[in-house]
C-alpha cells in the first residue's frame, strides 16, 4: 500500500482554471479588488489595535491599464506582503489568508467585513494574463518583494526596491483576452461590481471646476483642477442605520443604482437584521412601466458591498422578483446549487423575513395614507395578487389591506366590499354575486346595464385575477361568494330576484320566433336564448358563460383550470329580449324583412363585444350608410 | 533570487474547483463519462493496429446508483489503469493522458475521437462528492489497483483483485448534493449530455417483449425479458454522410431530438465540412408555432458527440438563432469569453459556411418545388426577412427567391412583382406604388377599394416588414418603388392618375362645409380633408399617413425610424367624399340633422379602423338600433 499526496503540477493548473472559468473570464478583476480590500481593511484593523505603527492614510485601490505595455495593473496600500508571506500566500496555492486572519482575530469583535478569498482568487488573473508580476512591501519593516510568473511551472521572487506600502498587481494581458485593455470594459466592470466597494477605487483622473470665490471679479473665469476619478461609492445607503436615512436619501439611493431609470420608485422597505442571520438591504417598490429597460434592473446581491449576482432566485420569493434594489449578506452560501440553496433552513428564514417585512411595509401604508395607497395600488397590485396566491402567510396578512377597486374608482377591501354590496347583490338563493369587469371600454355597454340596476362592478384587469376570485370563492364559506363578469348574462339573470318580468310573446310566438333567429344567425358557436326583460334594454346581447371563460383564462396563465380548455373554441349565447319593440317588429315582418332585421341587428350586438371584423364588418357599414341617407 | 515550482496543495485544490464551478455542478458526470469513452475508443484503436491483445467485446459504460451506501458509479471496460498509470495520471492532478496519447500516435490517420480532457475532468467529482474510490484493471497483465481520497491531502492506492478489463468510479456523494442519488435527475442529465455518447451507456434494465414466434399457438402469451436500459444512439443521423440518409431518416432524427415536440420541420440542411475546419451537423426550419415549449428547443453544440450548451451565439449567425438541430464540431474554442469568440477567424468562416449553405438550400427548394416553397413561406419568413436585413451576402442571394405575398394568395419576387404592376401602379409622377395591407380583416374595406381599380395588394405581415421595405425602396434607384398601406389615403390619392374626377360640390358649398364637418367631429386627431371622388366610395373614410406610421413601426421593432416617434401621437385623415350623396344630404340639412348625420357616418368610419370604443360604440349602437326600428 502507499500514501501519497496528490501533486497538482503548475503546467496543468493554469489550464484548469482556464478550462472551468471560461464563460465567466471578467470575474478576476472582482477577486483582485477583493484581495487590495482585505489587505487594506486589515492594516485598518492593526492599527486600530496598535498592531500595525503605521498611518493608514488615504488608502485607496488604484487600476490603470498601459495599452503600450499591455498591462492591467491594480495597486492597493495596505498590508503588503515580505518574501515568507509571498512564498506562503501566493506559491502555496488557495492558502487562506483570509481565515489565517480571522481566526487569530476570532474574539476581537470589532472585526468585520474580510471577505475570505485571499489567496484563492489570486490565481483567476491566469483567465486573462500570460504573465503576471507582484510588486509588494509590507507594513513591517522588511524589504519588498518581485514575484512574477509566466504560466509555466516556475516562478521567480527577488527582493525589489518598491517602498511604497502594499501590493501592486501587473497583468500581461494575453492576446485573447485583450478586450481588458479598453477603458471602457474596465470601466464597465468597475461599475458592475465595484461601485458599493469598502476601499475608494481610482481609475484615472478627471477635471473638476472650482467654485469661484465669493470676493472674484465680475469676469473672474472658474478654475479647473485635475483630480483622482474615484468610481465608487464607500458607503451605500444600506449599510447606514434607517433612523439616519430621511426619504430623499432613499430616492437618491435609487436614482444611483439605477441610473437610466427616470421614474421614481414608489416606497422602499429597510432590511437590517443580525440575528439569526446577517443582512442588509433595501427593496423598492417600482412603478409598472412597459419600458424593457426597467425589467433588466433586477435585485442585485452583494456580498459585504462586492456585488456577487442579480440572481436571486431561492433567496428571494418568487412573487417579489418583480422588486428592486439591494441585498447584502455574507450569510448565503453560494458554492452550492440553486436546488442545495431552496433547501438551505438559512435561506428559508431569509425568504420568509423578506416576505414578513414586505407584508407589514404595505399594511402600514394602507393604514397610514389609505388614499395614497389607492393611488399606488394599480403598480403594486400584480405583484400582491401574485404573493396572495403563492405564499398563504402572506395571503393571510394580504386580505386586510388587498384593494378590489370599481370602474368608478372606489377601492374597496373584500370585507368592505361583501359589506356594501350583500343586500343589493345577493340573489334569490343566497349566493353573493361580485360583479367585474376585465376592461372598461370592451365592456361598456354591460357596464351600464349593471349600474341602472345599482350595483357595483369591480374593475380586475391584472394577469391572474382569476386565479384570486377562484380562491376568494372557495374561502367565502356560508357567504357564498360568486364572481360573475358584466357580460357573463344578461343582468337580471347574473343576480337572479324573485320578481319575474312578464312576456310581451306568447309561448307560441316564442316558439315562431326562435327558428327565424337561428336562420338568420346561421352560426353553431352562438347558442339563441330567448328571455322577457324590460322593454328598454338592448333587443340582442352576446353573452360569454363565466365557468367556461373562466377556467380557459386560469388555463392560459397557468397553473389551474382545467387540461385542454386553452384550445376550447368560444362560445356564446345570443340573448334575445322578447319585449324589445324591434324583436315583435322582427316577428311580424315578411322573410326578407325578417333576416334584414335580424341580421343588422346581430352585427350590433356583435359589435358590442368586438366581434365584427372583416367582410362582416365591411358590409355592414355599408348597409349601415344606406340606412342614414 | 530564488525559483521554484508552485505548489497547489490538496486541501485547497477542492474549495478551488467547488468556489470556480458553483453554477455548474452536473458536469461533473459528462466528464466522468467522456473519460470512460475515451478510454474504450482508445483500446478499439490499440485492438485495431495490434498493439492490445485482447477483445473490445461488447464494450459499454454502467451507470448505477446505490441510494444506501449513498454512491454513483461510473463503470467503463476500456484501457484500464496499472498502478503506475494511476499514479500517473490520476496523483499528478490534470496530467493529460489524452494529450500523450495523442502525441504517441499522431501519424496515425485513423485515429479519430479522443476528447483531450483524460485526468483533468476526473477532479470535477468532488464538486459532489466527499470521497472517491477508483478500482481499475489494465488491458495489460498486470494487478488491478484501488484508488482513494477523501478530500483530505492524502489518497491511498492499493492492489486490488478487481479481474474484468476497465475503471470503476465510485463517488461517494456529498450532503449537499443528494440530488444526484435520484435516478431521475441522472437520467436527465444522460439525457441532456450523453444522448448520442460514442460508446453504448447501460442505466438500469428494461423490460422488453418479444415477439411471437411465427408458428405460435392462439393463445401463447408474448414472453419478457429483462435487458439492459441502454440510454444512447451512438451512431446519430448528423455523423452519417448525406448520402446514406433518407428523407425519413432526417425525420425520425428530428422527433428523436425533440421529442415533445410533435410538429414535423419543414426541411433540413445537412452540414458536413472538413476544410477548413470541421463540421458536422443538421439544422432544420421549424414550423412558426405559438408554443412556448418549442422556443426552448434550441440549436445544440458538440463536440465529439458530447452536449456542449444550447447557446450557439457567434457561431451561428443571429437571423439563424431560430433554426433547430445540431452542430458538431471539435474545432470550436470553448475556453475563450463570446466577445474573442466572434472575432476568432476560425468562427467566423464556420459562421459564413452555415449561411451559405442555409441561402443555397432555400434557393434550391425554391427552384425545384415553387409551390412547396410558397406554402411554406409564412413559416420562414420572418428568418429570411431578417437575415435579409442584417447580412449583405445573405440579401444578394435571398432577393431571387423571397416572396411576396398578396391578400388573394398569389406569390410574387419582388422582380416578379414590379414586372406585373409596373403599368397599372406607377402613378403620373412615375413612382411605382405597390400597395400593401397589414392585416386581411382590419383593412378590409381598404383592400376592397384597391381591388376594384384592378391593382395587387401584398399582406405583410411579419413584424420587421417595415424595415425591409425601407431598404428596397432605396435599393430600386431608378424603378422608383415606394411602399403604401392600402388606408394611407383613398386610393385615388395613393396612386395619382391624371384623370381628375370632377366635384359636385362648387368651391363655395366646400368652403361651408368644412367647418360643419370639423365642428360635429371636435378631434383634433384628425385632419379633415374634402376630396371629390367616385360617387360610390364611401362617404367618410379615416386614413393612416404612411411615412409617420411607418417610423413610429420601425422605432418599436428597433434600429430605425427615428427618435422619439413611438410615443407621437397617432394622427388621422378625415377624407370626405364630396360626391356622395350623403355629403350632399349633409350640406343641405338642418344644424341637429347636420351634427346627427355627420357623427353617425364618422363612427362607421372609425368602424373601419377599429377607432370606435366604450362609451362612444355604445351610444352608436343604440342609435343604430333606433334606426332601424
Amino acid at each position: 500500500m502507499s500514501k501519497g499526496n496528490i501533486n497538482v503540477s503548475v503546467e496543468n493548473i493554469f489550464p484548469l482554471i482556464k478550462k472551468f472559468l471560461y464563460s465567466d473570464h471578467e470575474i478576476f478583476l472582482r477577486e483582485l479588488i477583493s484581495n487590495g480590500t482585505d489587505a487594506t481593511t486589515k492594516l485598518k484593523h492593526l492599527i486600530s489595535i496598535g498592531e500595525a505603527k503605521t498611518e493608514l492614510g488615504d488608502a485607496k485601490i488604484e487600476i490603470s491599464i498601459d495599452k503600450d505595455a499591455k498591462t492591467l495593473t491594480i495597486k492597493d496600500q495596505g498590508l503588503g506582503m515580505t518574501m515568507e508571506e509571498v512564498e506562503k500566500y501566493i506559491n502555496q496555492i488557495a492558502f487562506s489568508g483570509a481565515e489565517e486572519f480571522l481566526e487569530k482575530y476570532k474574539d476581537d469583535k470589532n472585526e468585520t467585513g474580510v471577505i475570505g478569498h485571499f489567496g484563492l482568487g489570486f490565481y483567476s488573473a491566469f483567465m486573462v494574463a500570460d504573465k503576471v508580476e507582484i510588486f509588494t512591501k509590507s507594513f513591517k519593516d522588511e524589504p519588498a518583494a518581485h514575484w512574477t510568473c509566466d504560466g509555466s511551472p516556475e516562478y521567480t521572487l527577488v527582493e525589489h526596491d518598491k517602498s511604497d506600502r502594499g501590493t501592486e498587481i501587473v497583468l500581461h494581458i494575453a492576446e485573447d483576452s485583450t478586450e481588458f485593455l479598453e477603458e471602457g470594459k474596465i470601466s464597465g466592470l468597475l461599475t458592475k461590481y465595484n461601485r458599493f466597494n469598502q476601499v475608494p477605487i481610482k481609475f484615472g483622473t478627471k477635471e473638476e471646476t472650482l467654485p469661484l470665490p465669493e470676493d472674484a471679479a465680475e469676469d473672474a473665469k472658474p478654475e479647473t483642477i485635475t483630480v483622482d476619478n474615484i468610481i465608487n461609492n464607500t458607503d451605500p445607503a444600506w449599510t447606514k442605520k434607517p433612523a439616519d436615512l430621511e426619504d430623499e436619501d432613499y430616492k437618491n439611493f435609487y436614482r444611483e443604482l439605477y441610473p437610466m431609470q427616470f421614474e421614481e420608485s414608489l416606497f422602499h422597505i429597510h432590511l437590517n437584521v443580525d440575528y439569526p442571520f446577517n443582512l442588509t438591504g433595501i427593496l423598492y417598490f417600482p412603478k409598472l412601466t412597459q419600458n424593457l429597460d426597467m425589467q433588466k434592473d433586477k435585485i442585485q446581491l452583494y456580498q459585504n458591498q462586492v456585488f456577487v449576482t442579480d440572481n436571486v432566485e431561492g433567496i428571494v420569493p418568487d412573487f417579489l422578483q418583480m422588486l428592486k434594489g439591494v441585498i447584502d449578506s455574507p450569510d448565503i452560501p453560494l458554492n452550492v446549487s440553486r436546488s442545495y440553496l431552496q433547501a438551505d433552513g438559512a435561506v428559508k428564514k431569509i425568504s420568509g423575513y423578506i416576505t414578513k417585512k414586505v407584508a407589514d411595509k404595505l399594511s402600514s401604508l394602507f393604514k397610514n395614507n389609505r388614499e395614497d395607497f389607492e393611488q399606488k395600488w394599480n403598480d403594486i397590485k400584480v405583484i400582491i395578487e401574485y404573493g396572495m396566491l403563492s405564499e398563504e402567510k402572506f395571503f393571510d396578512k394580504a386580505k386586510k389591506f388587498a384593494l378590489y377597486p370599481t370602474v368608478d374608482n372606489k377601492f374597496f377591501t373584500f370585507d368592505e366590499l361583501v359589506e356594501k354590496t350583500k343586500d343589493a347583490q345577493t340573489d334569490k338563493d343566497g349566493n353573493h354575486i361580485v360583479l367585474y369587469a376585465a376592461h372598461k371600454d370592451a365592456q361598456h355597454s354591460y357596464i351600464e346595464d349593471a349600474k341602472v340596476k345599482g350595483y357595483e362592478v369591480l374593475l380586475l384587469d391584472s394577469p391572474i385575477v382569476s386565479h384570486l376570485m377562484q380562491k376568494l370563492e372557495m374561502e367565502s364559506g356560508e357567504a357564498k361568494v360568486q364572481f360573475k363578469r358584466v357580460d357573463a348574462d344578461h343582468i337580471d339573470n347574473l343576480i337572479k330576484k324573485d320578481d319575474t318580468v312578464i312576456s310581451k310573446l306568447s309561448d307560441e310566438e316564442k316558439e315562431k320566433l326562435k327558428p327565424v333567429i337561428e336562420g338568420a344567425v346561421n352560426n353553431t358557436n352562438y347558442t339563441v336564448q330567448l328571455e322577457a326583460m324590460d322593454s328598454n334594454a338592448s333587443p340582442f346581447i352576446i353573452t360569454v358563460p363565466e365557468f367556461m371563460r373562466r377556467m380557459k383564462e386560469m388555463s392560459a396563465t397557468g397553473g389551474g383550470g382545467m387540461m385542454g380548455m386553452g384550445n376550447m373554441p368560444e362560445m356564446y349565447n345570443l340573448v334575445v329580449n322578447t319585449n324589445h319593440e324591434l324583436v315583435s317588429e322582427i316577428l311580424n315582418a315578411d322573410e326578407d324583412k325578417q333576416k334584414q332585421l335580424v341580421t343588422q341587428a346581430f352585427d350590433l350586438a356583435k359589435l358590442s363585444q368586438n366581434l365584427l371584423h372583416g367582410e362582416e364588418l365591411t358590409n355592414f357599414i355599408k348597409r349601415s350608410y344606406e340606412l342614414i341617407k
